[in-house]
């Protein structure tokens, strides 16, 4: 098998270092950044430098696109136009519905593996980054079921569990379980200061404590700008919809306890763990 | 040492567990649940169950007060009336302001270890709950200052960093790091739920996926209803004031979102990574 890497930064290398998994497997990388694709080279996630995207996708069976959102678009046009006609193209993009409608090559299935971390860049690539985790396709009508089929067994191979959704759907999901979260870290770490701030807590010396809960929530405030500029403006939409939703339901808890309210706040903390409980049932919650 | 703890669920029997850790001490458990008490010992988290209060706290020269929220200016009045004259009280309760303002006894020394679990219980007592957490002290300036260096060597023992602070200032501070959170958490369960029966996803048999962002986001989400409306009531007016600060700055992010304003995106992206800085010199986020 011949895998191409457009792109060898997380998620790029770490595709590389799945692909280990495979027999008989040559991944070729492209990347604009020479300094990160010959890192890639070094760290094993790349068998072959590849200068041209002509060169890249030249006999491969499959390509993965994974260049950041705002530059994915250009990114699989061009792999189009270079790759074999019965190579199959896919991304790693965290939104689907933008990518789906500029890209309507049949060889391409859009696709989202919900793994990151913290750091990016090819050095913090991992070869278990995709171990457990949901990686989302969006085939499109005109996709061969063959093109689909070998894209999720490679998938399966690099430890993920493939799921089928709508463009639509996915991004709807995205905006409520990835970006509000990342939005809501932001508001916590703006809030956690402006508190320090304005009671005078000097916090000398790392004086003042949080306890889990905070640590958890704000595990990724201030992620990557860049990316997630991208991500967010991609998004924008639907997560300006759910952002109107919560703002709605915050507003609805504030006037309650305003008028300390403590049924309608018990009534809404039971209606919580109820949805809590319907979520593990779709695989949105872990078991408790 | 003679330490009596009043309520032995989940944090007071991690106090009697921790304080295995002192040589010669004897902990004595009092709880209106008997079936609890008799778990407290059974589980050594307990020496000695008392069956009245007067028992309890006689010769203490610690007590910790552990109930709920909702009771806890109560039950630190009756083991004041009870308390020898030299003993210090202490409590456990997520808010400071109400209970420093009812318990004017020079005895009592206000407490609140940064620490708890989503399950509650004497059964989910830990010997290493206090190990590594914020445990903030609010004494009055009645407070002997012998009793709050009994107190702290306590702490240090069971594990924990005791931290001074004002009953305002930490109730400020909660509001914001804590049962802000904890509200946030329950908001992204509701969103996402809906988010998935809008688009009538099925997720049957878990199919659906989200990302570890989420799975840390919602840890908290519907927590012990009863717990947590005491919680939210006994602070309901600077968690109000959070709420006003959260949805003011989640207007402003729809409002570059629905603007389509990147750059404003990217700005408020990289203030929130300069305030995390900001909080980790403080002690409130880990170092990244």
């Amino acid at each position: 098998v011949k895998i191409a890497v457009f792109g060898v930064g997380l998620i790029g290398g770490s595709i590389g270092l799945a692909a280990r998994r495979l027999t008989d497997v040559k991944v070729v990388g492209y990347d604009p950044d020479a300094g990160a694709l010959s890192r890639a080279v070094e760290l094993g996630a790349v068998d072959e430098p590849a200068f041209e995207i002509v060169r890249a996708v030249s006999n491969a069976d499959v390509v993965f696109v994974a260049t950041p959102v705002g530059v994915l678009a250009d990114a699989a046009r061009r792999v189009l136009a270079a790759a074999p006609a019965q190579c199959v193209v896919s991304d790693v993009g965290s939104t689907k519905r933008q990518i789906m409608q500029t890209v309507t090559d049949p060889r391409f299935v859009g696709g989202h593996p919900l793994a990151g971390a913290e750091t990016a860049g090819v050095e913090n690539a991992r070869e278990d980054l995709f171990d457990g985790a949901t990686w989302y396709l969006t085939p499109s009508l005109d996709t061969p079921s063959a093109a689909v089929e070998c894209l999720r067994e490679l998938i399966v191979c690099f430890g993920a569990r493939p799921v089928a959704i709508e463009p639509d759907a996915h991004d709807r999901l995205m905006a409520n379980v990835s970006h509000l979260p990342h939005v809501l870290a932001n508001v916590l770490v703006a809030r956690a200061l402006q508190a320090v701030e304005s009671e005078n807590m000097t916090g000398e010396n790392g004086a003042l404590g949080a306890g889990p809960s905070f640590r958890d929530a704000i595990r990724v405030a201030g992620a990557n700008t860049a990316i997630w500029t991208d991500i967010y403006m991609s998004n924008y939409d639907l997560l300006a919809d759910a952002l109107d939703e919560s703002i709605e339901e915050l507003c609805a808890v504030r006037d309650a306890l305003s008028a300390r309210n403590a049924e309608a706040i018990a009534a809404w903390n039971d209606r919580v763990l109820g949805e809590r409980k319907q979520l593990q049932r779709v695989g949105l919650a872990p078991d408790s």
